[in-house]
């Protein structure tokens, strides 16, 4: 079967023949349909994150997909059934976060990524995976279910930003993205019926494709040449939850002074070290003075993959479909892997899932 | 009556002769056993922190404060209960803080402070309250009473760090308090049974009686001149709480990395304005991919007084004594306020329980 890979050092994505997998006890043979491609993949490409299995000099990449069950084993699941499936696996035999089902919560070392760290992705012609990490969803959701896996990334971020404010009546109104990303326009979709405000920023001028995109949910465009998140809450409002998706190391300390009182900023992004000033003490001082909360939050756990199922199933298909920049076969993969400004979200598709 | 106050620029503390308070409806007379001083008393008498009531020159002093009902007025109360008074109060007209009984959750200018900011403190023969802002307690912790107000201070905080943890399954071992003034003391007692292990920072040298206090529980003394925080997992273990009640704007910076996977900082102190420079790229990077948090936290509500009451009831009355350095009456007031490096927690001595 053919697959995408990136050989360690190459710096780039090639197509590979390998040999079709065959499912193990307690897994499913899945054929694939899309995978999407994200800041990661790039990441891993390039070589400056994650890594291929031990003992091998290539790996897999992909870690958002969906599928069709191809050969159902041993497992519960039916030929036929739409899946996504979570992207940890525990590394050598089980620690208590998989055992919990928590393996988001795993330090380093404590587990693989398919598709990032020690395990192969997703993108290629079949896949294996034990029945506990695919999660079904409804075939009328196959197309975008590659999207699972982002949306899943913010369920988990709410639900711990959610839980550090959930010792006293919060009541907030309103909420800004970092970051006009696939992830973040995501995000912004989310927050719709959860904020009565929301505000996006990027550093794009117009026209911009995800200026009309964010501006299509009522939601507000602030462009960071011309607001910096300091001047956010004078030029708009202190928002009380703020989304880092930008991976701009300065973002979550602007962040401290910008949300409104009692207001909790989520962190996600990934950056390289890169040392500047701080006011240390006016930081500490807003934090503490002001009872607000910092959340960072990596991956995402099965039951966070079920509430981005019901997510992306409230999310309209105009909606995705915006966000979607290209779908390319596998004959024209490297388009998928094109990072420029106009790209919002690219995807292989490897089948269909009406016929293969 | 006599109080203790600071007149506005003096610098010092001084004493008054006041009228005695009349309580309003829904508020008790209460006569004044002891009250505490600690680090917010000698910023508001430097002038730093906190102001006089509007239209008065003078304020005076006291949060940390416990009493005896003298009269009951027309509250649920009875003469001779022992009382505990929390600090924040509505300032013109209620708000939707104090509505929810969360004070301590207001932002700046929706609360005055007894004793700090807008509003006398305790530090007066006699003081007035609403019933609402009356905790009791048993008369045999009347000594001790003072400590309910800084014990609860710890109860916040814990529960606002507990709650950020309460998404996933928190397991929590070890536990570090940075500062080993007197909230770090009574933190770090309060610690005992809810960690394995604990440690507490502090920057003093042996002989120290405060490093005496800390092995007398069983905890761990670090010396941050032996072992700044940075080294604190190497050299001994990455705490999964670290609790900073320091004010140095350093520490929450340094906490993020030297938590353990998972866990969270409670920040307590407030820091004049300092500008250093970090590796915000690490620490951003740090706390997203080990799902760290921090959570800022000021002040306290009743629910949290009553918790207080029942953690005071379980601390060991020479534990409690070790913590207090003077008891001074009236006539030597000003030795309540000394702060040297020999001072632990000093109260003033308004009356005793037994009799007047």
């Amino acid at each position: 079967m053919k697959a995408i890979a990136v050989r360690d050092g190459a710096g780039e994505a090639e197509l590979l023949e390998l040999p079709q997998p065959e499912p193990a006890a307690g897994e499913a043979l899945v054929r694939t349909l899309r995978v999407g491609v994200d800041g990661t993949d790039h990441e891993v490409i390039a070589g400056s994150h994650g890594g291929s299995p031990e003992g091998e000099d290539y790996l897999v990449l992909g870690h958002e997909a969906v599928g069709v069950v191809e050969d159902a084993h041993d497992t519960t699941l039916e030929k036929g059934d739409v899946v996504v499936p979570t992207v940890r696996r525990p590394p050598n035999g089980t620690n208590r976060y998989f055992e919990n089902d928590e393996p988001d919560m795993a330090p380093d070392g404590q587990y693989h990524e398919r598709g990032i760290v020690g395990a192969h992705g997703f993108m290629a012609e079949y896949f294996t995976s034990p029945e506990s990490a695919l999660i079904k969803l409804n075939p009328s959701l196959a197309e975008y279910g590659f999207l699972v896996e982002p949306i899943s990334i913010t369920e988990k971020a709410l639900e711990h930003a959610e839980a550090s404010r959930s010792a006293f009546e919060w009541a907030p109104e309103s909420a800004l993205v970092l970051g006009n990303g696939s992830l973040g326009l995501l995000t912004l979709a989310m927050f719709e019926h959860r904020f009565e405000r929301t505000y996006c920023l990027g550093r794009r001028d117009r026209p911009d494709p995800t200026i009309d995109i964010i501006e299509s949910l009522g939601s507000t465009y602030i462009n960071s040449n011309d607001t910096p998140v300091s001047e956010i809450p004078e030029t708009y409002e202190a928002p009380d939850l703020i989304y880092e998706a930008t991976g701009y190391a300065k973002h979550p300390f602007e962040s401290i002074n910008a949300l409104a009182p009692n207001g909790v900023l989520a962190a996600l992004g990934v950056p390289n070290d890169w040392t500047f000033e701080i006011n240390g003490g006016a930081l500490h001082r807003e934090l503490v003075l002001h009872n607000k909360a910092i959340v960072g939050s990596v991956n995402s756990n099965r039951r966070q993959f079920e509430a981005a199922v019901e997510s992306l199933n409230s999310l309209s298909k105009p909606y995705l479909a915006s966000l979607v920049t290209g779908v390319y076969d596998l004959e024209s993969f490297e388009k998928a892997f094109a990072n420029d400004d106009t790209t919002i979200k690219n995807a292989v598709q490897f089948s269909t899932y009406e016929k293969r």
